[in-house]
């Protein structure tokens, strides 16, 4: 699901920020595998130590032992290494949500720092509160199936604490950007959706009729939320969106998570149609509010894993699955949801909190917000790199040390160029051209893509529909030259393969 | 596997229809979940009920029965819900098909209407026919494993139904569109394989050797079908190409579908080389007959459905699994060949002729068919939204209310401008440019993307391999201005940003 | 996941080659699919034959023996066919692979020759030597998990001999290319990545606590080893890249492959910190010895599997896994590691001898290196189609053979035109404005993509967040036109719809 995650977020950034999106979604993949395998694991799971802490006596998972089970029937045992490896999934996956509302502004080495604190200091605790049976939130009474507040929420809580410390982009709310891929977000989604099955499906660690309930409960879940979203959606602004019908599925699934394995099908519909509704509705606070929560996590999980934990106190049903609480419609009185709401303010005030104070330490001592103009190209400041080369230009432009010489660059002192000589070349040897052409005693270069009509019709085929084009890809080259180099600029441009008919001269006047 | 169509179906069309496509296809994961959960799994596999139609004991799920199963061993039990589960994603997949055939022409709500109306008034009779033990279809002694006629024959008949209604696109033949992402159909033809082992192994609802015989007869007839669909395309076209492998591995898949539980794997091979050979010649039918089926679901599914189905005659062998009839080439004489035949028709007949009333009906009564021009940027229309925003402009141009006055529209009363004042500024503030260019008296504002020579050598990296850049992506200005204007407008071009070299004046005459 | 390396390889061509990279990759699931049933299977995997080759009596599947396994638990049984299928997922990935190497020069008929050859040749021999339990590699005492050599190695030392026959590409090494879609790539490596699991956890046949631990080494070497690529290419490059986060993650997970069911997981790490380092600096060994592997698949994946078999020779341990040896560092002494680099070499000089003859033999009969400038653009050569169709010109160019005429080409006999007619105009219905424009004298015709300011505001939609542009796409068309044409031009541009105001004259000087 992490990589999946990585599309889904990676698809709805601007273009030129859309590597590093992805890349802190799969630095998790890294830096939490290992943090989990030394010591969060034991922390979490570790059948010694408190109701608060584990201890550290499987760390490095070398003496693990028989894990305990928390609203799993008795008497299943699964080997231990398939636990940690489940559980592994679910810590990765958590701190990755935040990145979501942080999109478009963070340093990569802070965050993984923040990732590494965070899977220390902030998930295994709140995993052992509710998922080991030592937990003192189990031990209070509050359910929690597949992570709606050990994932969701807390994922939440923390994502308020990162926006409070490293702010707003720069130029929001004025700033709309818009989405490179929308297509890559379905196929993040898509992974995501079936990756849930997993998700809630697994938690009884059995493949029984509860885990075909749960299976059943998410999908229905998502179903329906995605539904009441594109509802909202259209009454509110008129269209109904791919965008919208994801981030309603999303939003259900979240919101089902606390609650798969603990109520029937009727429940889970009711729950998502909630959901779809209330979390289209939340994407609204961050205008009133003020915050720049970019790919609205907060309003899909914070809400989402809020809202799913809470109705768990109403819809939980002991006759779905024997190890859960009634809820107050299965007549089991208040007290599952006063359990619930305990637990959802522990969780997102403890997570908020020691969130808070990393990303505050980490912005204090190697900074985590990325300034200024950096923002708008993430991918060339932190990366190096372009997510896309989908132009017609094959041959990247690169310097062979001739052309970059300090006398051909462009010097102010002269006067201004009258004349560009312009030519459609073919698409290839960039570089070479770009040499010659500094050579000749061109003073700036300038390529354009181009289409052109060239009589000769080649074929394209699609299945066995055969199409004619007489059109082809090609590249103008403007130049501009001074009267003396005219001549030679153009014989370049000839060498280079120019068609003749194509090179002219317009006069400019600067 | 519907998340794997849509990215198939989504990246074979135009990259203006591109998000609805996708839309048409994820939907059903909403509409479908409640009216399958309400009432079609009560329709399809009620125990109560005649050989016809279901009745409504199970509907919502509140008192679902044990399924009794067809075609699998005695004695099989799995949860009531995971059969739920699993028959719903058939469900929900099969209507999600019939988009391919009616690309860039539907509206989204006549289509929503379709989906509900059709997954309760055909989907589950023709289910209920072939896979429940009371089906007539199935006590006649007809056979379908894993959706041949259920999935592909439905579809591809309501297919024809439906493209009856709504017609042929604006301009079709004549009309050739490109298919604007064919790595995003690999996606979701990688994903839709992956998900035919479940979709086919898994009909069986045990993990025993039929499961892997249903597996590898599955995987071998995709190959199969890929390789003879890549010969009879070389050998008519002059390409081999991955359209047509894909294209020939779904060909293949959806003709071993019913028959994959039910032959050897020898058969299976000769069942996908048969597929690929016919669908591919299928696939001319729409010239000869004059419909416009846009990404061939007609040729690949409703004939692939139809060919595995009738082979299943032929091929059927109870060796290979006890609960089957032998066909005719295991000694079973013509019997199973004749009910297969007369379950062909009868499923055809029927999913047409509903199929073609409903979508009259919702023709009639809100419209299925998007009118003229819409037709050729469907995503604006319906979403709002472009599916890419690949470009090099961060931040879209958005109106800040300055802008759009009325008195800085081109006025064709006044003359012409005479100059055009371009230059080359950097790709961000679009807005404040566009403003303050309109401000300063600019008639028009034309924008294009370019890439020009700066001197300046920045480095890209790839693995190990660094590369130096000298050229950059810039946006080149042209606006239209009157003489007395020109020179505020150079001005602001050059506040914001534009290089002085780069600003220039070129005359025009109208 | 052969679908996924498609995805990972075609992410990281050039954008001109993306479907010649996808398609030799998805071509093997057609060819090895049929030579695996038909005779692989048997001569790998037959319980009659030698140690070293196997003999015919399972061909085409229709005998096939209850499989004999190695490294398996005494007493396992699983249907033969799902053996069968498992293992075929082996043959078909495996030269897959080398296709990375080689990008950018095969021609399509050689590589499927050579697909086909290796497949009967070389794998199943490998196979066959170290997985069945008779193979003298076993006897000798070799282990080999899940492919370390007979996956990896021997893909890369088939690689390295492939190379040696094809050659360079053009213009390498100063030819830098520019990955066409890095998020693609990601697609393809999570996808990798989740296939891996299935690769090495299920090996033993059984889902039990080794499955668990070799599921946890796969996930912790992928993890480990993407984190210590990413510090040397920090330290190196000074970027940290998601290229360098992917290929690190899948060198680790190449490496452990060999291992995974051997070593415990605190091995696992330490491999993985190794295969990071290791595998980063191979990259580096092309340029010093000067070949062109074009994806580094020698690095990492020829380099990642000998470096797992290697270290396999110390971290075995029989404490995780009854049926493997100690290794050095489990007190074993150094037998196995001397087994291990016994079957390394023997396996590398197999595949690579055999492998090169097959190439040679084939570059010889028919050809496996697509010549010279083809090399820029293999996929409108090779496959007469274009990967990405993202442009706004929707109907793309096709001539109704009206506007080919001989009559209407450029003729350099007569004086070069004098004018430039350029208008703006609305991107569809391109065939007929060339035909028009031809036909009233242009002598040449030029499209380019641009925006322009409309003055009508449009809304667009993210969730709930409603923008207003009033920029729109358009194209712009040039024509170069002789003075006594250009009113004729100049109609025909309003006739099609350009706005008064945007049709103007540009004078050119040839």
């Amino acid at each position: 699901m992490t990589p999946g995650l990585a599309l889904f977020y990676g698809g709805m950034v601007p273009v030129r920020n859309v590597l590093t999106m992805m890349m802190q979604n799969i630095i998790p993949l890294g830096v939490i595998t290992l943090t989990w395998v030394l010591v969060g694991y034991t922390l979490a799971f570790s059948n010694k130590g408190t109701s608060v802490f584990g201890e550290f006596d499987a760390w490095a998972l070398i003496n693990v032992d028989t894990p305990q089970f928390h609203t799993v029937a008795a008497g299943v045992t699964i080997p231990a290494l398939a636990f940690v490896a489940y559980q592994m999934m679910f810590a990765i996956i958590t701190p990755a949500l935040i990145t979501g509302a942080t999109a478009g502004r963070l340093r990569f080495a802070g965050w993984t720092l923040f990732l590494t604190a965070f899977s220390i200091l902030v998930y295994p605790q709140v995993a052992r509160w509710l998922w080991h049976p030592k937990g003192w939130l189990v031990q209070l009474g509050a359910q929690d199936w597949a992570g709606g507040m050990v994932v969701h929420a807390s994922a939440g809580a923390a994502a308020v604490a990162v926006l409070l410390v490293v702010g707003r982009r720069r130029g929001w709310p004025q700033l709309k950007t818009s989405p490179n891929n929308l297509p890559l977000m379905l196929v993040g989604a898509g992974i995501l959706w079936f990756g849930w099955f997993g998700f809630n499906a697994g938690d009884g660690l059995q493949a029984n009729a509860i885990a075909a309930q749960a299976l059943v409960n998410t999908h229905v879940a998502g179903g329906a939320a995605m539904l009441t979203w594109l509802l909202v959606e259209r009454l509110t602004s008129g269209y109904s969106t791919l965008v919208g019908a994801v981030s309603g599925a999303v939003a259900g699934l979240a919101t089902i998570t606390p609650c798969a394995g603990f109520v029937n099908t009727g429940s889970a519909l009711i729950i998502g149609l909630i959901a779809g509704c209330v979390c289209c509705f939340a994407v609204r606070l961050k205008h009133l509010l003020h915050y720049d929560d970019a790919l609205d996590v907060i309003a899909v999980h914070f809400v989402g894993g809020v809202t799913g934990s809470f109705l768990l106190g109403f819809f939980a049903d002991s006759a779905v699955n024997p190890v859960s609480d009634d809820g107050l419609f299965a007549g089991g009185g208040g007290y599952l949801l006063w359990h619930q709401i305990v637990a959802i303010v522990c969780v997102v005030l403890f997570s908020f909190v020691v969130s808070w104070l990393i990303a505050a330490l980490i912005s204090r001592a190697i900074g985590l917000r990325e300034p200024g103009p950096e923002q708008d190209s993430l991918d060339r400041v932190q990366q190096g790199q372009a997510g896309y080369s989908l132009g017609g230009i094959t041959a990247r432009p690169t310097t062979s040390g001739r052309g970059a010489g300090p006398g051909r660059q462009p010097a102010g002192a002269v006067p201004p160029p009258r004349h560009l000589v312009s030519a459609i070349v073919n698409t290839d040897r960039i570089d070479g051209l770009r040499d010659a052409l500094l050579m000749a005693g061109a003073r700036s270069l300038e390529l354009m893509e181009t289409t052109v009509y060239t009589g000769r019709v080649r074929t394209e085929v699609f299945r066995s529909d055969v199409r004619k084009l007489d059109f082809e890809d090609r590249l103008r080259v403007y130049a501009a030259v001074d009267d003396e180099h005219e001549e030679a600029v153009a014989a370049v441009l000839r060498r280079f393969g120019a068609e003749p008919d194509s090179i002219h001269r317009l006069e400019i006047s600067p």
